[in-house]
């Protein structure tokens, strides 16, 4: 358990992104003022947490504050709940296991006294993941944070062992002590853990050059009420079944991997950021769908729609830049929007490799944004795009502090249907609230590409209502309209985020009964007696 | 059913590549003279075609040519038993469904009269996939050849759908008609179709551009006793299981593709096969795992070891070319190998690209080259090799008319553990038939690279005996050992071949008992009554 962590909220206590004096005004002009919510003390929830099922065991926790902190995930319906002491529900226990014996001896115990069993990394789904649900059996909750070592290193074959607990920064030091990566950089990357990545099939920010965790993800030990299944690191094979793909997406619904194999890289010779803008969404688009066709050796690619590229240029708070960089735009013939749906489209591109790769890269990227009469602005705004990238999640403190909810959808299609995909996502969310008369801010980006496609990434804000329950049901209301929408125009439910809990109703309509079916059968196979964090993945 | 093809043998009746004089020389060096083994006729084989135990059915065909050109494929055992008339066993009827309609229709019959049903390619196999059994179950085979036709393309997101049963060079001359290409070059690829890669996790020639079929696959449509189970070709998504995974490698045991999905890319500006040769088997293996390491944009990369490069030359039969080389291959201080396992490696690579991309890659390989001590020759065998690309298995044909055996065995496995394993593979091959005094005549190459590892292609050469029964023997005992040793010391019973009949038994050392456990309860949820290709990937 990591006490340094925020109870109630994302990261560490110590860490604090407040919002400029301007971001606040643009917030006032978009959605008027808002009120904060209350927020209850840990103290006070300790007080609501029931007795515990379990019987004592050597490896049960079954503290109130243990059991508090591993309640909730990072959704904003978690954040609604952990703010105002409203759970629900806690884990009966948690366990802490060291290593793979006590990740047995809990699964064990678990099938002797009929237990469910919650695999928790960082606890940072967005989705519900890790949530326990009003049940009969007993749960507890498996905290792998302490498995968390780097077991084994093959240089030559750059394959590394770690065990599956372990957290982004801590997986990345030990690594970089030998001279390597993974290069797995999901926003949640301060919090989130390797075991998560893979049974939650995670995407990072950088894919484009590593890959998403189905590429990096070579093999390991998934431990099960049948004992361990053991996928060796084969780099490729054409012998039936790719067992990872089992384990991959599980959502811990058939077992709990103890050790991962990951495929590695050197650390790259060079790395850099860079910007650009284009004048219009359509033609930023094609830069981007350009550059994925072309294979052009980018690391990362994010294209911010009109509306995001303003608000995130409002946000920042530099009045000053702004101007000056509208006043560069517009020599160069382009202009920041404000407000609507016309204007520039900010590009942020990553280049990772050798810098003779770098070098030619750079150049192809750059002669794809000529051709789209765009205006490459260089690495300044590309480093502060490095120095924020995990800095979302403690701004989302900052808007709750000032009474503004903010989520995030997001989906991937093929190219074809990526632009009409986006303005039904958004329109679906920015009308929802008009019998309220509540104004929704929306705005979207496409951050990972592929030669036939991109997901989308849409983020929205809007007001708290005047108690956490009120405020719940406009996120309900948000979120079924535009994951209804995003299922019935072509897009999966999830390019990112996983399937949890909040997303299972929406499974159905993107792999058609039959598929869902299929999924809970093989479920099935590794838990007949549905055990393992039921309820996620397969809304049963 | 097409007749213009061998049907007991390779290809096409008229395309024929005989052995040079000076190959023959060297196998009488190396192996010793031989006999050829008989051969019968088709009228012979179709006196011992049994009645069929199906009733009659418009679908069904249950001609005796179409059961006998169904009942094999192109694995040396097939080869003996089609050569010999000694088939043992025929399918009961062929199908040639033209559409989904009637794929249903036979899923359908086959339920009801409890028939098996055997989906066929290309009957490329080289491991069993689609021979019949014994069994009391009558079997249909379902030659999917109709239905081959390009049924939609959308070029923005590059993405075509395909009839599965589509071979390689009617589904390339499809899409090449719109500018496109698929560029997946199995080696079968004149007679292999696309339902035939995906069931079988193919990869092609150039997988280090396109990718295998596992990057190639988007989606399509899976008719099953369950009714259609439908894949969107969505680019990427974390929503639980990936469907596709279920799919490929599957090898006719859940169902039977009806049309598929495909990432297709434009047409390449530029491309170009090279060779190059290197002094040593380690220096040229530290070139290509470095450039698979570096990810250099190759599009195909081949290191024959130094008894490959020799038999190659030799095989080849062009002795001046030979002596020009090894002049010139001594003036940079390099030499061929003389049979044993030293000598000079050759390096086959291609690129595959823009203009630019071309230029850039050949620089940063010809300097992994210069730093292996290696000499770059330039494109001349390079074209050879394009020329011939498919030609090996009417090489094939050329040795059996000699009375020579030649099999291939190929696996896959960590860098850290290539060259062990190979000279594993290599010494229980070359030792199995020594107490008949046989020599095998034994040489490996790696053609398909990743950062962590290669797959490993092992071609080894034999007398036949002088019986089809006690050439199959000899064959026996090869393969036997052979696989055990690939499983045991940590490769993949197969990178790109599958696992068939032919590979079934090894799977349980690849996999493990739990694995090969879930794997077979899968297939149950699809086919509780093993009416599915019975007996191919699973051993049941």
């Amino acid at each position: 358990m990591d006490s340094a962590r925020r109870w109630n909220g994302w990261g560490h206590p110590d860490t604090d992104y407040p919002l400029p004096a301007e971001a606040l005004l643009f917030l006032h002009q978009k959605l008027g003022a808002a009120t904060p919510l209350p927020e209850v003390g840990l103290d006070a929830v300790v007080e609501t947490v029931p007795p515990s099922r379990v019987e004592a065991h050597p490896l049960l926790d079954t503290g109130a504050e243990p059991r508090i902190r591993h309640a909730r995930g990072q959704s904003l319906p978690d954040w609604l709940a952990m703010k105002s002491g409203l759970y629900g529900c806690f884990p009966d226990a948690v366990a802490f296991p060291e290593n793979r014996d006590q990740l047995v001896e809990l699964l064990t115990l678990a099938r002797e006294k009929r237990y469910c069993l919650i695999p928790y990394g960082g606890g940072t789904s967005v989705a519900g993941h890790i949530n326990p649900r009003q049940q009969p059996m007993p749960v507890i909750t498996v905290d792998m944070g302490r498995m968390n070592r780097l077991i084994a290193i093959d240089k030559e074959s750059q394959i590394a062992t770690f065990g599956a607990g372990v957290a982004g920064p801590a997986l990345e030091a030990q690594l970089r002590g030998q001279g390597y990566t993974l290069g797995h950089y999901p926003q949640s990357f301060e919090l989130s853990t390797l075991g998560g990545w893979v049974a939650s099939r995670s995407s990072g920010q950088q894919s484009l050059h590593y890959g998403r965790i189905e590429q990096l993800f070579a093999g390991g030990k998934l431990e099960t009420f049948d004992g361990c299944l053991e996928i060796a690191p084969i780099p490729a094979s054409a012998a039936g079944i790719d067992l990872r793909e089992l384990v991959m997406g599980s959502e811990g619904r058939i077992g709990i991997l103890s050790e991962v194999d990951l495929r590695i890289s050197p650390l790259p010779e060079k790395e850099a950021f860079y910007v650009a803008f284009l004048p219009s969404w359509d033609q930023g688009v094609a830069v981007v769908r350009r550059a994925a066709q072309q294979r052009i050796g980018l690391s990362m690619l994010r294209l911010s729609n009109p509306l995001e590229t303003y608000t995130q240029l409002r946000l920042a708070g530099h009045a000053s830049a702004i101007a000056l960089l509208e006043r560069y735009l517009r020599l160069r013939g382009n202009r920041v929007g404000t407000g609507g749906a016309e204007g520039a489209t900010l590009l942020t591109f990553g280049i990772t490799g050798s810098r003779s790769q770098h070098g030619a890269t750079l150049r192809q990227l750059k002669k794809l944004i000529r051709q789209g009469r765009g205006a490459y602005v260089g690495t300044l705004l590309g480093k502060r795009w490095q120095h924020g990238r995990f800095r979302f999640p403690y701004l989302r403190e900052s808007l709750w502090q000032q009474g503004y909810m903010v989520d995030t959808l997001e989906t991937c299609t093929p190219w074809s249907n990526v632009t009409p995909l986006m303005h039904a996502i958004e329109t679906s969310l920015r009308e929802e609230l008009a019998d309220e008369q509540e104004e929704v801010h929306v705005f979207s980006h496409l951050s990972h590409v592929y030669p036939q496609g991109s997901s989308i990434y849409t983020t929205y804000l809007f007001r708290a209502a005047q108690t956490p329950a009120a405020t719940l049901e406009r996120w309900q209301r948000l979120k079924q309209k535009a994951s209804r929408v995003v299922v019935e125009q072509g897009g999966t439910i999830s390019h990112q985020h996983g399937v949890g809990k909040d997303h299972a109703p929406y499974l159905r309509t993107e792999k058609g009964e039959y598929g869902v079916q299929r999924m809970a059968q093989i479920c099935g196979l590794f838990d007949g007696q549905q055990q393992l964090n039921p309820g996620t993945l397969l809304n049963d």
